[in-house]
């Protein structure tokens, strides 16, 4: 009931703070019989691990995931698995400057009102050190999706004022192959380059990304509130710094009209397809088939190199001088935290999904 | 686990098809020794209901709710609360045409293909109707949320190409003096010829909710994956026909930059406040007593006066006509249902709250 | 929260009170296609229902079920089932006296206390006959168990300190026979005899209800918490006058030796069996495919056709002279609420079998 | 859905397996500001650990436990919190034979059954040792507890065919300074000795644990379902080797008349109570403020120092030839896992409890 569990068949539970002894994942409903390699979590932890690039946190994360439970000689046993990342470099000396101080559009204030308490180092539990967890979760939602060919791939296709255009070219290839995890490569510098402009402004800005499932089996989603579309949403607004969630055709496609908007059917190979595809995959909350893609809003990095007006915790105004290494924007690092979240809610409804039909045999 | 239920402590459970006996709600978890009165969720759903006016369906369905169970001499008991809402004006002979085709854009196909059956008198368990039956269990919410004086109104802010735009006064008494519950006369007027236009075409389009809770006590919602964003979002992307979310800042805040962003904090009579409110009321996903407001997108309604391509169950072309009687856009109808979804939302969180804080006597 | 809903997939929520409108169950998680006969439905309504004898209550329940809601043309659609029985002989006269007092070992103290409130007609919401809901959804239950050739079948092995002995012959044909629901023809006669002389001195007694599980699967039940057997229990103990409950060798296997009460496994037409079967068909929390059974112990029913001190609401003494119908023990109308519940728990048990092998389709 | 979590508020999911890297216990629920030393928990554990007598198994295991999240400086901050317990005397070798062997009356066939794979090093995930997490987190219930002064205490009343009787004299304060935890010394001498001879014989029995909750308030649990007594059920009937639960009068209670077992109600300084409490404390399924007092009934020790008859995963006959460390009887080592076990439930439902009532401010 604290709020840090998601998923009804496949679901996980996090737990650790940013300078604690570490974080960690339960993950409970994992089918058995999965081989599971240790070496695959910690390659998607690098993706989302500090200190990657010159446009990310400098702070050196190791995020070294360990299974403790739940994975036998390398096969999933359908006990729980653990997975638990030992926190490293700590330096919590950077923050005891906190201990008292509320930071502007952080979580300091309404944790201390909401538990009468905080954890000030690191941001304690809000830290985004916390999506780690998820991460390494997300790499075992992943190997389950392999299996149904189910593929999910996120992109930054915005950053702060310079967007991916429809003009640009996108080549998915590209992603993991710059910095910036952008589908385009002139569009990628151009970004890379805003972004060092802002940070050596000591700033920061937002960003969007965009993720795309595909190969998703008819079905999957339930009606009424468990939409597949209303747990995306749920799953990308849980993400640290998200501010809005679209999916198909989005906020754009409320200009529309019905008569454009309609995505008609017909039959390919035996296999029904729309000739558009506004609804993003997903009609009724339940998918088509079709590919599912969706946006993801994520605010200005609210840790800016700049002295900024505040409160402390009795209510006096103060003056806020920024320490540590931040990111001048997240959207980079939050690819592989999209591509997770996303992979945990598909896997959860492929798991639902075994239960809905009536059949006379296990 | 088939996606009809809702909330962790006031928990709903809807159940019923558009053109069986009726639509209900099964309330869990509501306290008891509250005062509830059926003649405020009649008039809730009288908001809702088709036929209410020239721009919605002329459908003519009387919703009337009555309580089955819960309520002991007009006082919650503790026990679940049932209302039932009877349907009456079932035309379902207006859908046999429907037995085996599948319409664009809506559940038809997927329904057919996760089930291996579905109701196709007036979208069954699909309809819109299913909404009657979260605005009478969110009647429930306001009576308990009119205790903390905490405030939810929604608007529509923008329909097909007509939108408010930020010089547009808002005045919100006007709301519920206008079919089109926009606040702002002149545009109100201007969005429901815009529409009576589209109608005529026997077209429809999409629009925008705009939504505020007021006085929210600080500290509700829970960090990591029940953020209170992260259960709007879902709570609203339950709705049908809802594409997208945002809160605060939303999708147009990815483009600021974090010094401008960030919502500076000040005291004005001991009470914590910020400058700006790009939060929307929501930091670390929790409430900081600032407004929470968002915005929800509607795509354009499915069902089309004109005639379509579409395919049938044996996976051959047709031609679909339209028949029935259909909203040109639902946002009109809506909000009553976003502001129910709130609603319900903001009292699980406040009754979990309770929950939060150590404290020695019951 | 409210505690009235039970199950993980097929789960179930009942609400209604006693002299309310009627009582129902909405069942979530019911698969699709299966066909649904409501007279299969009355048919176990009619088991439980007060009035069937001389050795239950007088008062006359006709007790029908009638589907609202999720079965489309006598075919389960996935939808929410909501199953309603509309309350009849409603003597709330009857229970007048009753507003300000409290029955010895009725919930009417308890309930006064934790809500501030209570339905004081016919017991309200704690009522036993909130358990007709459970049949008509155990009815349901039993349609998909018929599926897998599981059998469930429950009777009564002890009345008071009358009892079925070791050396008493079964013959389970002869349950629905008699109006003890004893399978064994001498010793149900006894128990008539004795219930009838208790009920004549206006007095009440408790006894057993045995059950048996046939057929089942290997693999039901999870380790750990969700064990079958405790998921077993915590169905029986829920059935209002349940006290005790034991599976396999129960109370009187805690005198013997390890050496005797382990189950010796061997092979018989390539199916693993056990020569003995203390676990009661359960080991390690997860049935073994031999026959599941246990019993459970119901205390003597509270009201008594006798003057009895107690209190009332202001804490002063008073004599209780009970009024209204009631049985003088609750086990042969409990006997299908114990199988209800029983299935219920097995139904829930074989849907979430299904999500924990890894399987490449779905 | 793997069925290792239990609670609904106050929540706890257990992982590890016996012979992996160690077990452990994520508490979702608790509140923030509860002040929570390490040292109560290891004295906790010490209770449960193996080695602490000449009537428990010989293996050692220092069952430290070690916090790993959600306390800061010594307080609980409303975060997950993670407390771990490594495994150190791991004598993996012991368990090769048993590689291909399902043990009688153990999890080992069915868990094969169920998932197709098992840890077969000690049981893996059905081992007791899982019962140290719940330890584990049951202290930190207990120091919940303690702030309403309820008191949970168990003691062993029964092993084999050695039993407390009615005359025997009950001191509360002997438990713990014996190592048969036996109130009554004269019994406990006799309980040890009877154990000792068995053990010698190789062979083991079962046994029965007595539990009583002292300053329960009243109003705890839920009617229907969620009833104290079925969620004290469920609690105990999770605990490896349980085969019986029952509350107050129990089984014994059927034979009783109603009018000699129904709890008469009166007033003592202003506290309403009962003469009698046949109802063990709960009624309707919820507290009464009376003593709470149940029993848990435990098998015969599965794992026996003699040859006995099995089968293997070819379902060819085998000798079973048996090895390690055992317990001859479980209920001294037990005593603290029920205690732990009933502290997580009542803590669950003070906590369900805050959210019943209305009341105006939070």
């Amino acid at each position: 009931m604290s709020g840090s569990s998601i998923g009804q068949i496949f679901k996980i539970s996090t737990f650790g703070e940013s300078h604690g002894k570490g974080i960690g994942v339960v993950i409970e409903g994992c089918p058995s019989g999965l081989e599971i390699d240790e070496s695959f979590i910690n390659s998607e932890l690098a993706r989302r691990r500090p200190g990657q690039s010159k446009i990310t946190t400098q702070r050196k994360e190791v995020d070294k995931g360990t299974i403790y439970a739940g994975v036998f000689e390398g096969t999933s046993t359908g006990a729980p698995i653990m997975i638990f990342i030992e926190n490293q470099d700590q330096r919590s000396k950077d923050y005891n400057h906190l201990k008292t101080t509320f930071r502007p559009s952080h979580s300091d204030f309404v944790y201390q009102e909401k538990y009468g308490i905080r954890d000030y180092k690191g941001g304690g539990r809000s830290s985004a050190r916390e999506t780690a967890a998820r991460v390494a979760a997300g790499a075992i939602a992943k190997i389950i999706l392999n299996q149904y060919k189910i593929v999910i791939r996120a992109f930054v296709s915005s950053v702060g004022l310079c967007s991916l255009s429809a003009e640009d070219k996108i080549d998915v290839t590209l992603i993991e192959q710059n910095i910036m995890r952008c589908p385009n490569r002139t569009k990628a510098k151009e970004m890379i380059e805003y972004l060092e402009k802002i940070k050596q402004q000591g700033n920061t800005t937002g960003g969007i990304i965009h993720c795309e499932i595909l190969n998703t089996p008819i079905g999957l989603g339930a009606p009424v509130f468990d939409r597949l579309n209303a747990d995306l949403a749920k799953a990308m607004m849980s993400i640290n710094a998200a501010k809005g969630f679209q999916i198909g055709s989005g906020f754009e496609g409320t200009k529309m009209l019905g008569s454009a908007h309609n995505d008609l059917f017909y039959v390919e190979n035996e296999k029904v397809k729309t000739k558009t595809n506004f609804s993003g995959g997903i009609q009724g909350g339940i998918s088509n088939g079709m590919p599912i893609y969706f946006d993801v809003a994520f605010k200005p990095v609210s840790t800016i190199m700049q002295t900024q007006e505040s409160i402390n915790q009795k209510k006096e105004s103060i003056d806020l001088i920024a320490k540590g290494r931040h990111d001048p924007c997240v959207v980079p690092r939050a690819v592989p935290i999209v591509e997770a979240m996303a992979a945990l809610t598909i896997v959860d409804h492929l798991l639902r999904q075994r239960t809905t039909k009536n059949r006379p045999v296990l």
